[in-house]
């Protein structure tokens, strides 16, 4: 019979930042916890793959149909900010500035891993700025190669549709310091910079 | 319906050094992964407790009636080494120096949460004293104050049995600079400095 907290232990390993010594203090503390914390944990895990699925409108996660941004009647339909995946809609949302709607790709480009364009689900949105209820596409992929690759892909495709594309601004963090700041985020800074 | 992820955030926020961030994180990163590795992850949590029993032997976990030390003809009865918690055990058989049993409390005295000697369950360590199977008895309780408390009271019931008890050495940890050592820890390491 194999040995159920090794078993764990090997499991909770495989979670990003969970070693091996972090994944058996994890381990031994759910066993020092009432038995119902570890069932509603694990219960939690075994169905939520069956009970996350995507929006049909904006493919955030949701447990409906339509995931309650999309829900919402208050939302400016005509502004939509498209994010590469679900955590991205959930730091935009703690934020509570942004009152448009989503697009989650759930994909970048990525050349050099073989994921082309083919692998960017546009075509429902191309289909919406077609249908002329768009006023701008907001591009919010993360600041990486593949993110700003996709981003320009992204504008190509859609402004020729005559729909106003923006980028996320790239610059200092709050608080940043420019002794601490990487060249590149320096010069976009700088290239970044607006009117006082 | 309750919101899935949310739900899997709570409830792995409520694990020690795991904020909401970081659950939030490992959500997510348990939905990009295949299904399979959820379920398996949630199953090995609802059946933690059912699998997992104390030795009756030595109250370490194991998955069987007596555990792997236990069962093990090679190691030395005579040697019994009492400890608070089962991933104390799994420490000291990573350092594969120690070839004796074990014997784990699962608690400490500790008056002041109104844990009192009741609470340690020691009538089957004193039983074997008695019967003289035992050399000595190797208290590695913390370095505490309710693990030194604890090994004072278990050298008061069991010394006077006719049983050797030892306690593990208080002193600089391997690497250790006297300049960052509290001075407990210095204290202790002057008293129990031994010849050269």
């Amino acid at each position: 019979m194999a040995n159920p907290i090794a078993e764990l232990v090997g499991l909770l390993s495989r979670l990003p930042g969970i070693g091996e010594r972090t994944a058996a203090r994890l381990a031994y503390h759910v066993l020092d916890q009432p038995r119902d914390y570890a069932e509603a944990l694990g219960r939690s895990l075994v169905e939520l793959h069956a009970r996350v699925r995507r929006c049909q409108r904006c493919a955030n996660y949701t447990a409906e149909n339509l995931c309650e941004v999309c829900l919402d009647p208050r939302r400016d339909d005509g502004l939509v900010c498209v994010v590469a995946r679900p955590p991205d809609v959930a730091a935009l949302e703690r934020g509570q500035s942004f009152r448009g709607r989503y697009y989650v790709l759930h994909a970048l480009l990525a050349p050099l891993d073989g994921v082309g364009p083919e692998a960017l689900p546009l075509a429902p949105l191309i289909e919406r700025v077609k249908g002329g209820e768009l006023r701008e596409v907001i591009v919010a992929t993360p600041l990486s190669v593949e993110g700003e690759a996709t981003a320009l892909f992204l504008a190509q495709q859609l402004r020729p549709l005559g729909v106003r594309c923006t980028r996320i601004a790239s610059g200092l963090p709050h608080g940043g310091e420019l002794e601490f700041s990487d060249q590149i985020t320096l010069a976009r800074a700088m290239d970044g910079r607006q009117e006082l």
